[in-house]
């Protein structure tokens, strides 16, 4: 959807509809429950990302999407409430050039993984999407007791660096952080990782976790973001979400700010 | 809501009603099912409280909250039909001066707990809120065989000792008991108190077990209570349960008795 | 609901529409699925007893119970597909005097059990309505290799001394059949069986399962029947039933046959 | 229904009606998800089958299905996206004259085992349906390092051959796939094969898998497929899929091609 006289206006229009729209999908899937929040790199303004304010995300409308700088501070005055962990999402935009959108969820998949320290490994084609080797990031190391919330500028520099170059960090007793190249490797990325827990787990119970070998892991680590599936899996979540009646407001004609 | 002319009666209007909102909010989230009840101390007499007639959880309206006195007699002669377990409600709050909200529960989240003999400890972040170790109640230590329901004044007080000065105490082969210095704060916490005890005993699966240090605990054990989160969670939990159709009935304008 | 003029036929309206009402209740719960079924005695012939044509018990309509012999004869030439394992009802009704309704399940809490060969026992208080120890059954030992469908009458005799005095018997697998001196108390104690077999999982995954002690099972063992606890567990699943807009038919205001 | 005028080409269009709603309920039963397909052979040309375009299941629709070689080629030119892996389906109806309809699918219940490498057998009598062993396909047995998908005609062949004339096929870090002497055999197979998969993996837990002897195996193992089972299982499924509100639109009168 394009605004006449103001292409830019319109583009960010639509990503906002897109940002609420990955927001609700990740409810809807599981990955995100109360807590948790998706973001996005401003497209032409690298300096700049999106995230909306402080809501449950399978409330967020396109209107609640804010723009923040990579200090995670407004780039406007903002009246609204903001995610105390929002660092989380700036510190990461600063290290990674490549990154395009960030989720930070605690998931039910993987909080257990997240107690007992135990990695979680590629066990099935799409779980490659997650990588090799997810690292882990343990707030205490750093910084001694704290509630766990990743608040301080200095703790999100630390979150990214034990990212690293990896599509996921898993976080000692709180969650995890997943990255992609866009929104949409982004969310099915999460989702997936989701799953490859969760049949992790019950292979563990079943005796034996045979991983993927590297090789594999490789060449199936993008089938998440073949076109083919994307488009199939966009719209099976998006269908979810409508059955749901969850689907976002329509975007409004014209945004005036 | 406040009603002209009469502000008391309209703030325990507002009260019966937030209440039925708790007690569905806590059966949509799994916490209660056909059983189990939610109660609030009244808030200007400290020696009454409310809870519904013997209702399931997910069905009680705000006509059906009925005020009772600490020795959990009504405080008017009622024809509804009363829980037996109601001593649990009045023995706590004659023990603990600093309690506002109770609720009696048979979440199947706790109950592999409670036949087990395993301690629920704190495991992530949100869990904490139920505190570093919940204490284990069995009615046989003190009352030999039963049939495992509170019902007799001593049995509540009884129940209230173990308590002590806890967040939530486990009852062998039954259930669980938590209380809040407000009905938002207990809601939160005995939903997380579930939410813990899942990921503890699927991390157990994972063959091990670490909890929060003490420090994280007590730092972390507060979240659930901030303003920015309160409002979050409760706006979610809300719509979860207008999206199930089962929202309490609104309030009339105007109750007479 | 009495019908003018025909007591009789009234009353057997309203039977029929109850044992619709709870089929669908216990397909709602997950008790039921595709398959089992439940049955009624009729109230004033002993000898004769009510059970659904073959169908899925979450569609039985109240035109769709039919009337059979201890025999598990069809008490009038039928034009419907009856289920092959009614034998299981008829010859329960020979065997149980105080038996007024059955249900033979597969539910998937049940099963894990018939296939480990580990008895389910109480491990809390509601649990205790399907008794202190359930007999295994397992056709194999007195017919050798069958498909395991229960569909002579020996095989329904069988069964029905192994239940003996029991109020269930898991049957080694296939499932689980529960017996109940009236239809309410026969879906609660099927209801509350499946949730004791979950939590017994549960807490030998946790490393320990502690059972209810004699005394404290006979004395529990009634709660699920109580007249307080009835009304309320009947309210709570109807109306979820309501809400998955499942509710049989309205019986029609005059049946002729 | 048949078209006055063109009998063949209404029933294939009742046949196109009939693979999206299998196709749909195995979505709505969790055997498939964003993922999987179905596939029919053509009635009257052995060397045909109709299979959809690239689509999630729970999505497809009557005028979605197009038909194939055996070679996997569209028998008209395509505009549609197809599935890659469709050589699946083209090298199993080659291989088994005796198979109609194939399923091949990702369902959380048997991944743990294909990430274990344990077996899956039968352990109720409905589980029998997928037959007393299931032999595994490891991809990389044969062509080393890939992204899992099976693409190549030679892959194809290759799962086929360990197929053999097993009623499925369990294939390493991926999934299964299941195939049936018509649509719905093929569906109840599918259906209770993973419910099979989860009874086993919880028995496991209690502390033994029993498994049907190979005479109940073999008896019990058409009950699936019963006419009196067939029906009931279908108008369920169906129920439930109309309850979803995820019935496939209705097919059109006529069909233009």
């Amino acid at each position: 959807m394009t605004l006449p006289g103001n292409p830019v206006l319109g583009r960010l229009t639509d990503l906002r509809y897109e940002l609420a729209l990955a927001s609700r999908i990740l409810a809807n899937e599981g990955v995100l429950d109360a807590f948790g929040h998706v973001s996005l790199r401003h497209p032409s303004d690298p300096g700049r990302y999106f995230l909306p304010r402080a809501r449950s995300p399978q409330l967020v409308e396109p209107a609640d999407v804010l723009e923040f700088t990579l200090d995670s501070e407004p780039a406007k005055p903002a009246v609204d409430k903001l995610f105390a962990e929002r660092v989380i999402h700036g510190s990461i935009y600063a290290a990674r050039g490549d990154v395009m959108a960030v989720c930070h969820h605690h998931a039910a998949a993987v909080l257990p993984f997240c107690v007992a320290g135990v990695p979680i490994i590629p066990v099935f084609h799409l779980g490659a999407a997650a990588g090799e080797d997810i690292p882990f990031w343990d707030q205490r190391d750093e910084f001694g007791d704290t509630n766990l919330l990743v608040v301080k500028p200095e703790e999100g520099r630390s979150l990214a660096r034990t990212l690293g170059a990896h599509p996921a960090v898993l976080m000692t007793h709180h969650g995890a952080t997943v990255v992609g190249k866009d929104l949409r490797e982004l969310v099915s990325r999460a989702i997936f990782m989701c799953q490859n827990a969760q049949y992790q787990l019950q292979a563990h119970l079943l005796g034996k976790v045979v991983p993927l070998s590297s090789g594999e892991t490789r060449l199936a680590g993008s089938i998440n973001a073949m076109p083919n599936v994307v488009g199939r899996t966009w719209e099976y979540w998006t269908m979810r979400l409508a059955d749901a009646g969850r689907l976002p407001g329509r975007p409004p004609r014209r945004v005036v700010r």
